[in-house]
């Protein structure tokens, strides 16, 4: 069972620990962002580490991944590449738990405050996928892995 | 005079502090994003904190607004709303002083870890555009202001 900071919404805490909702939810979303925002109807999500605010990923969401995130309290994105919802850690296991979710002045960017389960969200095995920083003209990076990906994700 | 970390880029601290570079810059920028990623040619640039990690803001940048952040150490954008090169602080003053640049897995994304000047980030006054949280079906808004934006911007 997970510890939760004492502003997780009910909602969240409901579904996170299976209690029924006894009509409590709406069939409509009531916090609307403005996925009109971007050509692509794609709207950036900020990841964040619950505790340690550490950036972890950016990846998007569309109203899909943007309701399914609300209901599930598991983040969930629209994959750009495989062009198809994608709940983050399917693959790996390393799911997302959210803890909190923050909107922006112009609801077109939200930040998911999350508990990364298996440590590392990169499909690299870093910790985060901000693992280069810019040096002089040139870029350093941190070696550090939390995990293989060849283990979790198989051969390439 | 800033504080920096250790890890600033001396060419970043060179130009924050008007120290000559003597031809250590090259004319090609080393550091090449992938700006074809997508559909405008923009790519999001996450805005947080050096020292408390706090997410102030998400903007976005292109090859002349992510060249210029590189030259002048202070950060640049490509503002979507007026199709301009954006200094953030212009209007305002409030410039963000970078520390330290972070680049994603992808070349797609990036962090800027900065100082605000004016210790606020939004155009509304608050410390970070994120000042919003999820809460239920609906938003919670914390309501403190680090300035009045009509003094800051004049009456809109």
């Amino acid at each position: 069972m997970h510890v939760f900071k004492l502003n997780v919404s009910r909602r969240l805490f409901r579904k996170l620990h299976s209690i029924p909702t006894a009509g409590v939810f709406s069939s409509t979303i009531m916090i609307s962002l403005n996925f009109k925002k971007s050509a692509d109807g794609l709207l950036p999500a900020i990841v964040q580490d619950y505790l340690s605010n550490e950036v972890l990923m950016l990846a998007y969401i569309n109203q899909a991944a943007w309701e399914k995130t609300l209901e599930t309290g598991k983040a969930h994105y629209w994959s750009r590449s495989r062009n198809a919802l994608w709940l983050k850690g399917e693959t790996s296991g390393h799911v997302q738990i959210i803890h909190q979710i923050l909107v922006d002045c112009d609801n077109d960017t939200v930040v998911y405050r999350v508990e990364q389960l298996g440590h590392a969200a990169c499909h690299t095995g870093h910790r985060t996928c901000f693992y280069r920083r810019v040096e002089g003209d040139g870029l350093i990076t941190d070696e550090t892995l939390v995990f293989d990906p060849e283990l979790v994700y198989g051969k390439k």
